[in-house]
């Protein structure tokens, strides 16, 4: 080692027995085979090299920092989503910067702005502004909905998520299909739920009814829907899919408080795959979101040059797991991780 | 407005009608009357003027970037935590970086490394290594666990927490109390809420036990504690304190498992206030922590120069709130603002 306290780049090369233009690629986030990436990762840890971002901003123009635009962190769905971009970040060498909206696109404005002025180096954002982020000057990538041809997109693969859905009712012997979906206006790529499962409905010749709801305020109008199609404890429909898990809760809470029980008469599977926190099972039976992937999938695309051909919305395949709420057994446990008593509770 | 095509803060000054001081301090993030910062960020909105933070840095040698080192997102509480510490950073023009270490003590150094290595101004931090933050060279508020008398922590009142427990229980005709709590060893605020919870049990009395599980893998010794106190479907005990809202929900689903009736034969309050995702309603009776409060009080204390008077622990008012786990009432409407369809479901 140098006769310097701080041990340098070349130090590091040399523990790691690589060249030094490839200690230099890791450091700034280039692309590089994993083994050397690993490698180099262990020479700076046991040197305790200390990368001056700060410095490194000044030379090479980037920060090593990426905004995450987000609307909320109460959701489990979009906490469980930061969490796993986060991680994909900090697994790459990079801070994310994480910007909650609350839904509000003055707020979404306000927070790109801001973003913008710190210079981060790139934007992961789930907006609900349409015009917004196609001026943005740093490369960008959305998940959910796409707002430009020329900007990447990820999100599940919502159609075939829909199919899963009335196939799986189907194959649990359901025979009066419903779908409910309740959201905002501004389309997405969640939009494409229903029609993977009316597809599937049409195609077996299923008896089925569709609800759709462009409704900021209240789900009242689901709830009318129920009670024209409830008569004497029986409800019209045998199996319902709703566009999110948080609706598929207050169905079967709306349904059980009518005396409708679930799923010995109706069976509901949501979407989403979200995990209780306290015992770490699927709050429903569910079409579940690969976030780790669309995390992964986001943060390469992000952070790689190139822009993916023809559409560029990456749909990443989704799966079905049994959360309680159809007759396929009990609910699952995730494998996400969430429940372990240590990780979950102690504090 | 000068001839440039970018407003200055001279141009923001006149806009606001404040002395050019006055933008400069908002701008820098020093205190500033309210009515004036509000004046100034309406008029830099209205000029469309951007502060360019990089170059900021190099000036004042400020980032406006804190740090924030939390063990989860997963969890809700801790969601909620961030979400709320997030808001009060951006309102004073901070962006937040957030690292997740997932209860590792090797992520937290890695993390505290990479935090500095982005010269942050402040760390807000809620980490499981008590050797970590005391060798930090910027500004660290610790939330829940103290590790040095000169670093500044903010937890909930964990004390009169334990305490409203016991009181409530005992209001609500409670007569053979318990106390339940299962966490790693490693000493935090949260350790006062048994303590709270016994001293009201000896004041008044009453009779009582209480099971303090330190392990980091099962909760089954709570389950077989249980157990050895059941006979025939009824309890010892009649009321139940849980050091978290998770272990209260799993002791609540553990007795309905094995016929007692809750609340009807045994009451359960929780702690933290957790709010279910789907319904917007607390998942048991249980005592909440103000996470604003302690979010808004992190984020004075690191930004401020002075250091807090004394113990330098700061413990804010809890509040007692049913949740459907006691006599008194169905679960409460959580008034964190989570539950609105639109804000929780629509996506």
């Amino acid at each position: 080692m140098n006769r310097n306290l701080q041990p340098t780049m070349k130090d590091v090369a040399r523990e790691a027995g690589v060249a030094l233009g490839t200690v230099s690629r890791v450091f700034n986030g280039y692309p590089v085979g994993e083994e050397y990436r690993e490698r180099v990762e262990a020479a700076a840890e046991k040197l305790n090299y200390r990368i001056n971002n700060y410095a490194r901003g000044l030379k090479t123009n980037k920060t090593f920092c990426i905004g995450l635009l987000m609307p909320s962190l109460r959701h489990p769905f979009f906490a469980a989503l930061i969490d796993e971009l986060t991680a994909a970040l900090m697994h790459r060498g990079y801070l994310t910067n994480v910007m909650i909206t609350n839904f509000d696109p003055g707020a979404e404005l306000k927070c790109f702005n801001l973003i913008e002025q710190n210079k981060v180096d790139g934007i992961i954002a789930l907006t609900y502004r349409p015009d917004l982020v196609v001026e943005s000057a740093v490369p960008v990538v959305t998940i959910d909905r796409q707002f430009h041809p020329a900007i990447p997109c990820v999100s599940s693969d919502n159609f075939r998520g829909g199919q899963m859905a009335a196939e799986k009712l189907l194959e649990l012997g359901c025979r009066k299909l419903l779908f409910l979906r309740i959201g905002p206006e501004i389309q997405s790529e969640a939009d494409r739920r229903g029609p993977g499962f009316e597809d599937v409905c049409r195609r077996t010749g299923t008896a089925y009814d569709s609800l759709l709801v462009n409704d900021e305020e209240t789900e009242a109008p689901v709830y009318q829907f129920l009670s024209r199609h409830l008569q004497d404890g029986h409800l019209d429909f045998d199996g319902i899919f709703c566009n999110t898990d948080g609706l598929a809760r207050r169905v079967m809470e709306f349904l059980e408080r009518n005396g409708v029980r679930v799923p010995d008469e109706v069976q509901i599977i949501g979407y989403d795959g979200i995990i209780d926190f306290a015992t770490g099972c699927y709050v429903c039976s569910t079409i579940v979101q690969p976030l780790r992937q669309m995390a992964e999938a986001a943060v390469n695309l992000l952070l790689s040059s190139e822009t993916p051909a023809g559409e560029a919305v990456l749909r990443l395949p989704v799966t079905y797991v049994p959360g309680g709420t159809t007759r396929d057994g009990p609910a699952a446990v995730g494998d996400s991780g969430v429940y372990n008593p240590f990780h979950t509770e102690f504090r």
